[in-house]
């Protein structure tokens, strides 16, 4: 199996055997001896163009950038006279111009990270389409659960309950996508304000019964209530969220006592998760984290192979 | 030829030999083989001091000084504390007290860099001061009509026309200084409030009537209009100056067939220039991205060759 | 004597030996021959936290960092998604599963620092904690200090006068402990709302009148009059406070000839002190500057050879 992608978009069009090929080179970088150098992005200039803020995944993309030998240029949306009245496609164009190799791209558009790896040689990398996709956290989460059930665990076995604001959640479709691609059985749960049956159609079950699911499930993926997006009130108020889908001790004691408990971050303590429960060991929050930064390594090292990438400068010069 | 200033601050300034060497010693490091390294700023510090704010510009000086092995700090006006209640002057003194090799200043006032670059060691570099002039732009500008005329075009043989906001323009001044002392034909073109006859004293022509110097011009550069810098009304309306300045594609074909299309960008499509028009193969726009950060490595290389200049650290050391 | 902490905290908390080994430090490396390379710190993440914003602290700690070899990641507060409702613990032990190595931390309550070192494997650095402390820059001036009177001048021996607005200066209480436990003579100097007599419990003197302490003093130490605190008025009016404790060319003429004019930054010309004094031979403004540096890279120095330190990954990989 060899990578053979310009761009990584989304999940959905992933096959996969693609999935696995990035979680198996993550597995291969998270146990490399540390003393052994590989920096395949040496002379390479990453840009991270994130028109949405966040500190977190873009810290976490320069890390990983940095320690592959890389340049990494972080351009924020609010400081940045790039789109004074300028297109997206001209924007993109600019960086490439100035020689980015890789464009990773948050943006509030679904779509804006397809648009542009159509129109660019540089290589994409989607961080946050609108409510579209995120497929790092996606490969960050599948890693962080076959590490923590081990290799011979087999993903048809795993029931995953993904619970909260699906209907917004980037996180929440990039999952289902990872997740039904490698056999795993998931059930999102939820108020029908947010969690439609029309989701069915993904592969998935759908249920509005949080205590109903527990019993069965191998992990439970909490995402954050987003205060910001939720003007236009979805469920009457924080408290009766709380008390239907928070995941709190009484929960926790109902589920499997080896149940996995992940959330993407950051956490808002006491409203998805009991603070006990955010810092017990069945949680994977700081692996999520770390395995952030192992996956997105992975991520660059598998798209800096492919053939036909753009420049291939060595440090210290110029070639066009 | 060997520079020896210790300073850029103006093409103003500048001989005729002093710009023909940054030209070629840019091409040099465009032609260079990728596989040769050439890192001769390994060990200084290059501050990037931009009190008005630019990204784009700001970018392009990085990550040229990165490639010649530079450490580099990027400051930027609004989350900056070293300006409150600090004098010019004395936030100058601060970087170098800090070992900063160069200091990049942008700044809404005209002359602030020459008058930092009196009181430093540092090396100054204008990367635009006010309405008065950004001497790299008119580099790249330059290189990129010696670039697609070829090297046996003589500048006497060149007629440049420079069309829009010519008045608040410090591009438009930095490039008539350029092409006069190369000795290019320069003339101006805009409405008369924008473009004031005054403009005849720096050797150049002016015009208020765009579609009559169309046939003759061999490059068209066109300016930005200022939307931010309108609060004063210098033309009846957007639409107006469109039907007046804007390069349609009935003007491009009263064009010579080779005319090069300039613009510093960000490009407002539709107003100066029509969307079609920014990417044809006249248009220029992207080369003189990727020439930026040419050009710009050629000024430091030169700039760090001057005998004298301040620290000369080598990496993972300091001295005083 | 060798350094054994994981953190640099307070000044409090250390010993005379502890100080002494910094500025010892910190002495070699300003004195190292320029070819020598030194980087201890290669392949370490250096996180400048800074909640509280501080553009000259923060650049200083970067460049110390990098000098020595490391990564740094700039996070500042405003810009920040780090923090939307996440605890500062959570932050930090995000910051830690990216794999800092420091976490070097403003922020603008007393105390915040020590509660995250005893959360976290990395090492942290107090740049700057409320009123309480700012540990490296009483390093700086001690170090600038010593610099300037030669290492036979004993600290017995020296008198120093710090200045203004001493209630709400971390600045005064790191070096009022420094300076007590070097064994000098503090005198702290102010209108008595921010000078109140219980501050001699510190073991120093409290004196509402400058000119009588002028003649004595071997270093006179001016604060920044911190104009955004000021709200509630504890002195009439500027012009009051300049009359009464600005350091004018009439004090200045009262004083020992070879006395120390020191400030940390940014000056308030014509408030504190008179603008010629900031520039007269006396001041060690920009000394200070330069030392910081230097005292900084000693203190990342001293940290990082500490048994048990977090990560000690090499360039290019990763271990957890």
């Amino acid at each position: 199996m060899t990578w053979t992608r310009k761009d990584l978009l989304t999940i959905r069009e992933l096959e996969r055997a693609d999935i696995e090929l990035i979680l198996e080179t993550a597995r291969e970088i998270k146990q490399r001896p540390s003393h052994l150098k590989d920096t395949p992005l040496a002379g390479r200039t990453v840009v991270n163009l994130f028109v949405e803020p966040s500190t977190r995944t873009r810290t976490s993309f320069e890390l990983a950038a940095r320690r592959l030998g890389a340049d990494v240029i972080s351009i924020d949306s609010e400081s940045s006279s790039f789109r004074k009245g300028e297109t997206l496609k001209d924007t993109g164009l600019v960086l490439e111009s100035m020689q980015a190799d890789f464009v990773i791209l948050r943006h509030s558009a679904a779509g804006a990270p397809r648009f542009l790896a159509e129109r660019l040689k540089a290589h994409l990398l989607n961080a946050g389409d609108g409510a579209h996709e995120h497929p790092t956290q996606a490969l960050l989460d599948t890693f962080t659960m076959r590490e923590r059930f081990g290799p011979d665990r087999s993903w048809e076995s795993l029931h995953v309950v993904i619970c909260g604001d699906i209907l917004f959640s980037r996180v929440a479709r990039s999952n289902v996508w990872a997740l039904r691609k490698l056999g795993a059985r998931v059930t999102l749960v939820g108020p029908s304000t947010l969690v439609p049956d029309v989701f069915r159609e993904l592969g998935v079950e759908v249920s509005h019964d949080f205590d109903s699911v527990l019993p069965d499930a191998d992990v439970i993926m909490l995402l954050r209530i987003q205060h910001e997006r939720q003007r236009r009130s979805f469920f009457p108020s924080v408290g009766e969220y709380v008390s239907l889908f928070g995941l709190d001790l009484k929960r926790f004691h109902a589920c499997k006592p080896d149940v996995l408990i992940m959330h993407p971050g950051p956490i808002n303590r006491g409203v998805e998760i009991a603070s006990e429960l955010a810092d017990c060991p069945n949680s994977t929050v700081l692996d999520q984290v770390h395995n952030g930064l192992v996956v997105r390594m992975a991520v660059l090292k598998l798209l800096n192979a492919v053939e036909g990438a753009p420049y291939r400068h060595d440090p210290g010069s110029i070639d066009s």
